[in-house]
């Protein structure tokens, strides 16, 4: 059976010794032996997202802690390399949670085969997958935009972001965004199609966005929190809606995103809902197809951060936390 | 035509000089004759509702401000005196803007008439009337609680939040109040069915509400914010659903209530709305009908706290700000 090499998570960031590339140790070690029902899969990319870093604290959050000596979870893509499982057969292209590692076993569980001839296969792990079927629930399930209402995506050009402002031109919506930096201002308006964007790093934010929005907000899809959040919440239109996804910026080591003042809820009967793509498995069929459409048709565009070798990626997911990719961030393990 | 006696809203409240019973002034002048197409009110209750203490501040809120000068705005119920309106005979009795005073002219654009033969005629300032229809709309169109689950309603013993508790317990949830004073939290147990109430007054209210969430938070129905918010925002379960409906302990003198952290929404995946009443006149005659049925079967009681005479208004209207009202606040002018 071929070498493994990949990453175990090995101990907690705590309020002293904050998160990072620290608490993963390199490991290289044979595969096993497959048994009846098992298979074995070359992954060729990893996905990195924001969610695993709330993975490494104790406190549960939505999802249960990552286990310690365990190897890092991730969803990748990959080949299946041998195969005891009467659904997968060698050559199949394969979306799993393979891990931070470049050969998974897996039962077939959470494993489901992928058209790698109609899209790059990284694209299952990107547009084409969670991040966009997350995209699609908080806007279509959540924000639901009307023709002329506006939409603000923060992280405007990530994963997520990316997929979410594209969708909402397709429901013509005017479609601000916020992002980090002009380079990514820039792609965002002159690729994504963004009416307009605004970095979040200038020192005149808050004007920028007020000036970026004559008719307030009537959805804003928050990807970080923070204080762009803070600001966004400032320019709520009465019944605005709030999907709430991640908060990146803020949240993972302890430094909270408050909400300033309720008032601002009652005032604007605003509503606002966090949400977990994972809680409703019952809508990915629609959003993948959907989803799928739009990329065929070139109505939807993306773009990739990819960093080289398993062994980068403990420095590329700290990097892409801190805002440093641009677009999906994937590891390329072949 | 007879001698007339009320509130005109004199000053505003300012940061410096908070808001209290000198902001309004006493009047007394003859009422006018009644035009073609107009009837006069002998107002008997004048209703006192938190919403005012909004109106009274310049930044208008959900509503425009009140105007200074004019009448104090209130919601009354009373008995045509006088009338050259086509659709109301003297000795019809009606609910309507009457304001905060004794004789109010109406051209009966907000006025309708009640049947005060089912019920006193003050229950449609109340249960029966706009604190019901909040009640209603919170608790069915936004809660919307099954059975087992558990709702937390605040100021559980004042007019809206009786209604709520009362809505719970018909729909079979558990039912925890949050009131001051062990007097209301008594009546909450023992009048209105609460599985449970808990005093926020007290030094250990943390533990206590815990205490009394077995199973978590699955509905809050928010009517005063504070302290004792952000205590049940900690007890949350997964997919709660939080009914934003007032804030008085807190916003209207420019005291925040924070969310000390938005992260709880995302890891409860919770859903919170702000809301108004008066947004969704499609549903009041629904709600008023089922509302109307469940006083008619005795399984919707209510309490009263009556000030007499219109001069007590201004007063009575601070203390109920205070909490210092049990039961829907009135101040009876006949």
């Amino acid at each position: 059976m071929p070498r493994n090499r990949g990453f175990i998570f090995a101990t907690r960031p705590t309020r002293d010794n904050p998160a990072g590339a620290h608490n993963f140790q390199l490991f290289e070690r044979d595969t096993d032996e497959l048994a009846e029902g098992e298979a074995l899969v070359r992954n060729h990319y990893l996905s990195l997202d924001p969610y695993m870093r709330g993975r490494m604290n104790a406190a549960a959050s939505y999802a249960a802690p990552q286990a310690l000596g365990e190897v890092m979870t991730g969803r990748t893509v990959g080949e299946i390399v041998a195969s005891r499982h009467p659904r997968f057969a060698v050559g199949d292209f394969v979306n799993l949670t393979g891990g931070w590692q470049i050969f998974s076993k897996s039962d077939g569980g959470d494993m489901r085969k992928i058209d790698a001839q109609s899209a790059p296969m990284q694209a299952y792990l990107g547009a084409l997958g969670m991040p966009g079927v997350t995209a699609w629930y908080g806007l279509r399930q959540i924000i639901a935009p009307k023709p002329g209402e506006t939409v603000v995506v923060s992280a405007a050009t990530g994963a997520v972001g990316s997929v979410v402002g594209q969708l909402a031109k397709i429901a013509d919506a005017r479609v601000v965004g916020v992002a980090g930096g002009a380079q990514k201002c820039a792609y965002a308006r002159d690729e994504l199609g963004y009416d307009a964007c605004v970095d979040h790093r200038a020192p005149d934010f808050a004007a920028l966005l007020k000036a970026a929005l004559p008719n307030g907000i009537d959805g804003l899809f928050e990807n970080v929190g923070g204080a762009p959040f803070a600001q966004s919440m400032r320019n709520l239109n009465a019944f605005a809606r709030i999907a709430v996804c991640g908060l990146v910026a803020s949240g993972y080591d302890g430094t909270p995103t408050p909400l300033a003042d309720m008032r601002v809820m009652l005032d604007k009967r605003a509503t606002m809902r966090g949400f977990i793509v994972s809680d409703h498995m019952d809508l990915w069929p629609r959003a993948l197809r959907e989803l799928g459409a739009y990329a065929k048709s070139g109505q939807l565009k993306w773009r990739e951060s990819v960093a080289q070798g398993i062994d980068s990626a403990p420095d590329a997911f700290f990097a892409m936390l801190k805002g440093g990719n641009f677009g999906k961030q994937l590891v390329k393990l072949v």
